[in-house]
């Protein structure tokens, strides 16, 4: 064990500085299984005070650091590229007990998504974000990666639940802002530059969140549409009709059938149609005749099932949800996440199959998303060693319609290579030298999103 | 005229470059006349490429610039200091078509608030932000400042209105992002960066905005409370039961006086209260009945009247929004704008009259705000020479009640000093590294935010 590993030690404790491989190993690979590397050593603090130290020791050795959270990233943002220090937040779990005047509650970085929903639901009160991931995804890391989820339509992304962190710059000094003010307007907001910044510019230790009303009536419908255009007239439709519209998912028939096949569902529909949407409604009442009259006057409708029932919602919400897993157990996919302006959304799709095929013709597109964002989850099965050109291709044909090549998912290690398609050099220059401003000596996640 | 208003002019033109001391004179002092600062010329480019244009040649010339929209800021931001080029934006007056599909537009930095919702209620639809200025308050101002008003405890201030941003750098680089995507997580949000950073890190020549729907049905109470802890009760009250909640406005007793014997507005109760609210709940159809429940149902309510007609909606908004003028009509007042946790409000209100005494024995405190946020506008008036002290009583006052010492009207140069009663050095430390990563030469706005 060299000086480093040793202060550390001294900060965290034996316990908590691992430095043999089998100790390591299972925070050297993301989940999905396409990310890995070398970690010099994995730290665990406890707390923000540990972070600043371990921060701060590493400046001083001029070792770099990869941050991660519940490690349930899909970039490759949270997995060493080699040889850095992995500090860990896993073990920064203390949450506050929840403001019912502000509707707040402060939880360290480690906190998962669905212990904070627990927290906050006796309250009457819940989290804004949701997604698959809740049991793993850690606040910290929704916080750093500005995740989204299924409930962006209603409460934005994680940025938009946001007001305040707490973290610690790159030479260990400490930032906190975890007064919960909804109005501040004293300067810069770092808060919102640190939101989304993929722990390049500090390591984020808590966060302050707003919670929103928890609604405990749900009516889902599972509806066959036309195609994208129609899915994009119920979605207008929608949106001006209910009120408490909370989703809007899309999904294509290859991925009924995969979703169908894995999870031994049955078929929702007579025949199959063109395109399916989930939508939601939350609120304090039932909200089933409301849905019914969305569906009833637009057009675009070819069938439907409603369910407003726990055991209704759960069965139609598996055809949507259950979508990562099977295409994970389908093989490993090339991931991409990619929005485009909802007038182009309809081209994308059409275009897409094309697309994959010029480059991987036995390969197998699976598109699902987020609609009221204009959001698609690509995942191409099958690709073979055309992983690099899938990616490229499809990434290009959003670029071309002038869409983004990370909706939701960040930029990682994974898209570094194509953040010029989305962003303009003037743009990158300037998140360089934002970076050099914080991060001078670039030890805080490098290779992750600035190469 | 030198060589730098020689380029200027080949840029803009004859007519838009001011050198004439009485050509400048309205641009130079702001409009509660408080600050005032002679500029070396006033240049007034009509589109992005001149601005860009405009701060290059003033980048080259080592020229500092002070940028100006509707000159409505209430903290000397937009005015110079001394010596600068005064860019005025308010001939950046294009606004493209509302995109119904995306629910967004984008308008040059010189729209005015009131062009901007006139431009887009013909579609059904809305500016989330609306406050008392919108006649001459610009949006690239409103954007630059992070404005609030009184939507926000319903849609946030200008920031979460907000879906991009085009900007010239300090060299006079273009950073374009208007394709309005609401979620792009491809690198550090530079246009939430701008957004509230008062015009000294870019000049933001237009925006993008979403927009929310309009609303036509609106109940607003005049309601009289038992206190600020009464009002708080009540606002609670208000957020579990008007999903239509899109007001929360509290005035004190003082306040009622003045705007009555301003306005000649007759006396809306019987007698005297400790507190009094406005409330708004606005939707597609009336909520007289739900705002009576709510109003009936919490005991902190001592009288109240409720109008959902438009002359009856106006005359009670009036004994809220005539606050400002009155005062104006009343003197010349130090004019602080600051917010606490809603915890802490009682005892900032409380509070508030012995510590303008201490300083100013004659002073005549007048507080009303934005009671959702926690933000207080403190207006003082006859504090004499005595401005100075009170100010920083105030600010320290709301200082160690965890507050923020600007909620809404940024720190311009009114508030620059005490910037470290909110912030802290670290963070003051970034925001300078940040300031210096941007504007090197420190040539935009110099002497606002940052001293």
């Amino acid at each position: 064990m060299n000086e480093l590993e040793k202060h550390l030690t001294e900060i965290v404790g034996d316990a908590h500085v691992l430095v043999d491989a089998d100790l390591r190993a299972q925070y050297e690979t993301d989940w999905t299984r396409r990310f890995t590397g070398e970690a010099r050593c994995v730290v665990r603090p406890a707390d923000t005070a540990q972070v600043a130290a371990v921060v701060r020791a590493c400046a001083e050795a001029g070792a770099p650091i990869v941050v991660q959270g519940g490690n349930t990233g899909l970039v490759g943002g949270g997995v060493p590229g080699g040889g850095e220090v992995l500090l860990s937040l896993s073990r920064l779990t203390a949450i506050e007990d929840v403001d019912p005047l502000e509707a707040q509650v402060t939880a360290g970085a480690g906190v998962t998504l669905e212990k904070l929903q627990q927290h906050a639901r006796p309250h009457g009160l819940d989290v804004g974000v949701d997604l698959a991931a809740r049991s793993a995804a850690t606040v910290g890391g929704l916080v750093a990666t500005n995740a989204g989820g299924i409930r962006v339509v209603r409460y934005g992304s994680m940025r938009e639940q946001l007001t305040g962190v707490e973290a610690v710059l790159a030479d260990g000094t400490v930032v906190s802002r975890l007064s919960g003010l909804t109005k501040d307007n004293t300067g810069y907001d770092l808060t919102q530059l640190l939101a989304g910044s993929e722990g390049t510019l500090a390591v984020i230790t808590r966060v302050r969140l707003r919670l929103v009303p928890l609604l405990p009536a749900r009516t889902v419908a599972l509806v066959a549409v036309d195609g994208v255009e129609g899915a994009l007239a119920l979605l207008t439709a929608a949106r001006a009709g209910l009120p408490g519209l909370s989703a809007a998912e899309l999904f294509l028939p290859a991925g009924l059938e995969l979703v169908r096949a894995y999870g031994r569902l049955p078929d929702p529909f007579d025949a199959p149609h063109p395109a399916y949407l989930v939508l939601e409604s939350a609120g304090r009442a039932d909200a089933t005749d409301e849905v019914l009259e969305v569906l009833g006057e637009c057009e675009a409708v070819l069938d439907a099932t409603v369910a407003s029932d726990v055991t209704g919602v759960a069965r139609l919400w598996a055809y949507r949800e259950t979508h990562t897993e099977a295409i994970s157990a389908a093989g490993v996919p090339v991931k991409l996440d990619v929005s485009v302006p909802l007038r182009e959304l309809p081209a994308l799709v059409a275009a897409l199959p094309d697309t994959v095929a010029a480059v991987a013709p036995a390969a197998r597109p699976i598109v699902f998303g987020h609609l009221g964002e204009g959001n698609l989850h690509v995942n191409v099965l099958d690709a073979g060693d055309a992983a690099e050109q899938v990616t490229d291709a499809v990434l290009r044909l959003v670029a071309s319609l002038r869409g983004s090549i990370s909706s939701e998912h960040g930029v990682g290690r994974a898209k570094a290579e194509w953040l010029g398609l989305s962003r303009s050099a003037a743009e990158i220059d300037v998140m360089r030298r934002v970076k050099a401003a914080l991060d001078p000596a670039g030890l805080l996640n490098p290779g992750v999103l600035l190469r």
